[in-house]
């Protein structure tokens, strides 16, 4: 007799996740491994990404159904930020029981989770494969991206030279702002419609969209010499961009493309907006827009030198260090 | 500047993980994503495991360098199951602060964590290519592994059929009897001699061996119509088994190859003893022994038929229905 509870839940979401399949799906969820098909001549790209409560989220400020989109939305910006396409999608979860039961009249929070969840990963023609699920005290999500691109394609932080200039995707800071209005609103926690939030400033923070198409488009046009998604925040991620690059790097701190209503701190240290900083020659001819979405140019590449910082902040005519802020673990 | 922390414990890692790595791997830590080459007329396994703290190890009870075995191990087990080889693994690793941190003259539960996950990497050629960090009130270790089996050969649940014999790999019940034991001796939490226990009656349950050279010979040979690895216990998962080929089986319980001191209850529903279990037509040749490890031939495969259980247990001239017992999360 296969018992009730955790192979229910899998069998839910497997019947759920079948909407998603894909004929690169050889074998999805059900067997030891799911299995995926490969083309000639790429490169598979894997990410994997933890979202835990009250770390990357709260269950009394995030709707279930944007911690679900927000787990695969980081997943899939790791694979834009390579100019990777998305193969497959595998998710670890581990809940307390409690969320997984409905409230009479009610979906449960899993289902809420999964509603968001697989709403992205249908828009983005990613199946959900494999995955496991567990038991926890506390809420927790581990997704996993596999992707491909072209072998000798893929955007890598390292490419950046001297002379390049920088360039970022959409605007930076909405997130940041998003998460500050949800801290100042208490309220908030007890809301259950959220689809039309992703109209209002709290969208960039609970349903960012991962810039897969612009990461293709500059991919497959060989267009960036270096890319990245900004997840941590501007500021700590352009210098882990200079330090793999092994170059310096100033911004222009007018040139920054807020988002409406956000500041500059937190457009530098805010971190996940999930927009792609890439660097490009100054030759190279970058659209004003790719796929709808605004690209910016908002800086540029210096040759490292002794006493130059990684990242400088240019603000009319005064320059600084910018310190590499945003979100650390274990700090 | 960087900041200590999480950085600084990541630089370790990728140090360390640099001696794992090999030409498969184009890309590993420290980027977006990882990549990895692929071959032609091959496809992609994925798997993903969550060991969550007090529900899969105890930190009490497990020494670090066996949770790190034990979760590689578990990711491979299910790669064994599918006949692929082993590409890439990536882990995402969440941690109470204080595991990180050494106490004096000793290493931090994290480095010992280490030591054991990525000496079987080692030993199974398996890069650690990737994952992610983060800091939680309890340990948790999800682990991904990326594997790769020629198109067509994966070895799969379902491809079972009338008339075939059940085999499985090594001995059962060792694992449940070492379980036992650790929960009888609360000294056993004090120890931090670690490697002569893989000697001992402990050895099976705090370090198991995955059967990734059986699962690679039974898919290159074709000689397995469906297998699977017994990690939740032999009667769920031949229960699975069935479920996933339409068919019911018979085991022999006389023919069980029961690990020395396990009892019959410990091999049918102990679980966690990571050997494959598979099926083969009557007419197959299957060796005694594959890569050193017995092959046991425990009991066949019968027509789906109503009223007949998906798994009987034969005892003598008696035969029952065999209840499918084992780990369940959510029950």
């Amino acid at each position: 007799m296969a018992a009730p509870g955790e192979l229910a839940l899998i069998d839910t979401i497997r019947r759920r996740a079948q909407a998603t399949a894909t004929p690169a799906l050889r074998l999805g969820i059900g067997d030891d491994c799911a299995l995926l098909g490969t083309k000639t001549g790429e490169e598979i790209a894997v990410t994997t990404d933890l979202s835990i409560e009250n770390r990357h989220f709260r269950l009394d400020w995030h709707p279930a159904e944007a911690v679900g989109h927000r787990t695969l939305a980081r997943g899939l910006s790791d694979l834009a930020a390579m100019g990777a396409r998305p193969c497959a999608a595998f998710l670890s979860l581990a809940l307390p029981t409690a969320l997984t039961k409905a409230p009479k009249g009610k979906k449960s929070w899993a289902d809420r989770f999964f509603d968001g969840f697989l709403a992205l990963a249908e828009e983005q023609a990613t199946p959900l494969a494999g995955g496991d699920l567990a038991e926890s005290p506390l809420a927790l999500a581990d997704i996993v991206l596999v992707g491909a691109v072209k072998k000798g394609r893929a955007l890598l932080r390292s490419g950046a030279k001297a002379g390049d200039l920088i360039y970022v995707t959409g605007r930076l800071g909405g997130s940041a702002l998003g998460l500050a209005l949800l801290e100042e609103s208490a309220r908030l926690g007890k809301r259950t419609k959220t689809a039309e939030e992703q109209e209002t400033p709290l969208g960039p923070h609970l349903y960012p969209q991962p810039r897969l198409e612009q990461g293709q488009f500059l991919a497959h046009r060989k267009l960036a010499t270096a890319a990245m998604d900004v997840s941590d925040g501007l500021s700590i991620d352009l210098a882990r961009l200079a330090a793999a690059s092994g170059v310096a790097t100033e911004l222009d701190a007018e040139a920054l493309p807020l988002f409406p209503g956000a500041t500059l701190e937190q457009a530098l240290d805010g971190g996940e907006d999930y927009e792609l900083l890439f660097t490009a020659p100054a030759t190279a001819k970058i659209p004003a827009t790719i796929a709808g979405v605004a690209v910016t140019r908002i800086g540029r590449v210096l040759p490292k030198r002794k006493g130059r910082p990684q990242v400088a902040l240019c603000e009319g005519k005064k320059k600084k260090a910018l310190e590499p802020k945003g979100w650390q673990h274990f700090a």
